[in-house]
């Protein structure tokens, strides 16, 4: 069967498996992004483990306002001068004023509701104090409460009202807030930056490369901005990186993993074989296919590799699991122990009943229109191949929307291609910060452009986070570096603004 | 009467004047820029004098293509993929081609059909063959044959079709052609140029800030890129320096000017008096008030400074007229000599039959869209006052197309506002490029942003200069040398990027 439409068929039950999890589970989210181009992996397997970023407390300082935001900013169609009102929170508690010019920190929504972000995003409140900082969160347009059209139900109707839901549009929105929000507070002069994780972390460093004149600089965690228009080799991709995760923690580990598939697909090609598998998973319904199951599995490792953070560090607690069942038992005992030591004790696993979060429908939107990320599963991987095809990615989006994707869109608008010899002298002040075990690291810059465009990158780290959570005193060193460098270079950009600030004006 | 009122009043009967010298003369247009805030000054009076940038041998040697472009690239609702063919004509005579990386010339169309520029404009076939460069020029959308929705009329029927119809489309439209064009001659290393004049400078400007992973460097020649949003004090702006241009050529000439309104007003406010003023001044038709008058008068001044170009020099050629009336001559005969003087001798002025051209109703959308360029007349000039009234202006256009402009896009989405703190650090290689004579240079960069940001002037130069027309002879030598630092200002551009090309590739 072809590989993608095989991946649509599994689509569901596996969105349904995780979002039970973000639903009942804790309000923390993490900033994500779709690893397999339209299997949303996503909850927070977790929360419990971590810090929150903000306490209680914390979060009553936050205003909350709305901007009437104007729907299309790129055309002057009638219909673009429809407005709706987005969210943006403020919290001015450490703020030095106007009349000092003081900071700043804008922290870009991505694909969740901004209360997410504002719960789990540490950065901003964890250094607002030290640069007298305003911290403004801001919500990405049809999420959350900054829904056009008066509610979710008329701006998802079809592709007429969804149509304006894009990156484009969300920065101009951004730019627009900002502005706004200066000039309310008189801080013409205040230099800003934005600040994202992931998708929002793409949209932090585009925003600093669009509109230059609203932000100063710009902090983009995680963003894979490279994970476009094969711009990097599919072969090195997000799955090269899960697999490397997991090779790295454990041979042996990785050897199970690998070996697994062709068991899984033996077993369920005899008679009763899905029956054995739904059995053998504790699987919350029979399997249809084994397909349910391997991609179920797939989505747990690439979970646990993309948020592969301490204290717990997932890959280290799947492998415990799966290196650790007695050396007796057959390969899909060992990965169950695996998915046991990973999810904990539960009533059963697999096919999960549940809803589609906002996070699923908008983001499975976005990647059907300017966000087509195309990963591939090469060989050489833990994993059974499954190869990008854009032609059916095409085909099946247009099948859902009514509209195809634009796969080039995001190259032509913002680049990518020779990302180095476009900007080595053009653009400054990015900071593009990974954790080279993120899979989505593949996709990312890491390696410095210019002086002042940069890559800032740890070895051990996972997916945005740095500016995830507040800091901890379990925090490992590497990462309380990686967070003193960012903030080393943030200060070196807002000295050489106050100079030319005073030189210029 | 509300200023902008009355100027509106008497809006179409000063376009018909110029139009009828375009619509009937040569073939060749200057790129323009409304000097009045929807009233346009164009048409071309002094072509005779000026030698061709092309001859006809030359435009032989440029091959037209057709770019099936997107109508909307910023939207995915179903209209946004509406199609349409976007003229541009490509001559590779001098290239030195794709295995050397040789560099792409393009010039960005503005408010006009392509075959105007192709004419008119010199920098580029005058420089081909030292850069060994490919050029390109490409049609601006709803202009020439780059017309959407299959026909004008269509295209110009109502908001919802013209909606399109702006800026940031425009130079979407040029990144899509210039990828295209790169990837179809195998010269994805070939360093683009962009070049404009006037709107099309703005636009080249704008160019290389949106999308440097394009064009390496922009020519912005008489692009008032700071002229929206009040950037620039209203008592400094279009008419001070058609002030300044006359009062340097002659105080009496100036003098007598600065006089004239209040004659002409007085005349008018007797019996008769528009009888009078009409057979004065040789008026095709009985003027209806005092308006149509000065309205007439104050653009040939607007034009004869904005294009105050060797060897003719128009303002000269006026106050020539104007002063060399006999001196027992009124204050009105002087001023009649001085519009014959430039104008020649004709059957009749002012209130000349003619239709709009296809710039008058483009531009007059764009006026009323993103482009809101405020002109205002201030104290201090040799015009009576007339300020700039935006909120009348928003309702006008309201009126006119059923959507209001969007006053400040083009500071929210380009920028303008303190340019120097916001690009002194960001951004290369681009050229403003002014003459100080034209009108237009009040809302230039005349400043250096930065060592690759730079601002060029001539003195003496006027609109576009630069880059309109062949070298001739007849060139004086600052406008030589003017021309001469811009191509050794992009070869430096150049040696960097292929230098760069080595070490990052």
């Amino acid at each position: 069967m072809n590989p993608f439409i095989s991946l649509l068929l599994f689509l569901l039950p596996i969105i349904s498996l995780f979002i039970t999890t973000s639903v009942s589970g804790s309000p923390l989210k993490i900033p994500r992004l779709s690893p397999t181009g339209g299997t949303f992996v996503h909850g927070n397997y977790f929360a419990n483990d971590q810090p929150k970023a903000l306490s209680a407390l914390d979060q009553n300082d936050f205003e909350t306002f709305y901007y009437t935001q104007t729907l299309d900013h790129f055309n002057f169609r009638p219909d673009s001068f429809t407005t709706f009102q987005q969210r943006y929170l403020i919290n001015s508690k450490y703020w030095g004023g106007s009349n000092v010019s003081a900071p700043i920190l804008a922290y870009l929504g991505a694909e969740e509701s901004i209360d997410t972000d504002l719960a789990i995003i540490g950065f901003l409140s964890e250094n607002a104090n030290q640069f007298q900082a305003l911290q403004i969160f801001i919500e990405h347009r049809y999420y959350g409460k900054s829904i056009p059209f008066g509610s979710r139900e008329e701006a998802f109707k079809n592709a007429s009202t969804i149509g304006y839901f894009n990156s484009a549009q969300a920065i101009a929105d951004y730019a627009e807030i900002l502005i706004h929000v200066k000039k309310q507070l008189h801080a013409e002069d205040s230099p800003v930056i934005v600040i994202g994780g992931s998708y929002g972390g793409m949209l932090a460093s585009w925003f600093r490369l669009k509109y230059p004149h609203v932000a100063v600089g710009a902090l983009a965690s995680s963003a894979p901005i490279l994970y476009f228009d094969n711009i990097i080799p599919p072969e090195k991709g997000y799955y090269f990186i899960v697999t490397k995760d997991f090779q790295e923690a454990s041979e042996t580990c990785y050897q199970t993993i690998k070996k697994s598939w062709s068991v899984i697909d033996e077993i369920a090609s005899k008679d009763g074989g899905l029956s054995i598998l739904s059995k053998k998973f504790h699987t919350c319904s029979l399997l249809n296919n084994s397909s349910e199951l391997k991609d179920y599995l797939k989505s747990v490792y690439a979970r646990a590799a993309q948020y592969d953070s301490p204290p717990r560090y997932p890959v280290t607690v799947v492998c415990g699991g799966i290196d650790g069942a007695s050396s007796g038992n057959d390969t899909l005992s060992k990965i169950f122990a695996g998915l046991v030591a990973y999810r904990g004790n539960r009533s059963c696993y697999v096919n999960q009943p549940g809803n589609l979060s906002e996070t699923d429908i908008g983001w499975g939107w976005q990647t059907c229109s300017d966000m087509v990320i195309p990963i591939s599963i090469s060989n050489g991987t833990m994993f059974q191949p499954d190869l990008f095809d854009l032609e059916a990615y095409i085909k099946s989006c247009k099948a859902k929307y009514g509209v195809p994707p634009r796969p080039r869109w995001v190259t032509t608008y913002f680049g990518g291609h020779d990302i180095k010899l476009a900007l080595h002298r053009f653009a400054s002040n990015i900071i593009f910060s990974n954790g080279l075990r993120d899979p989505y690291s593949s996709g990312g810059v890491l390696e410095d452009i210019s002086r002042t465009v940069v890559a800032v990158h740890a070895k051990n780290g996972s997916h945005c986070l740095d500016i995830l959570r507040a800091n901890h005193t379990t925090d490992p060193g590497w990462l309380v570096e990686q967070r003193k460098t960012e903030v080393h270079i943030i200060k070196g950009w807002l000295a050489k603004y106050y100079a030319d600030l005073q030189a210029f004006k």
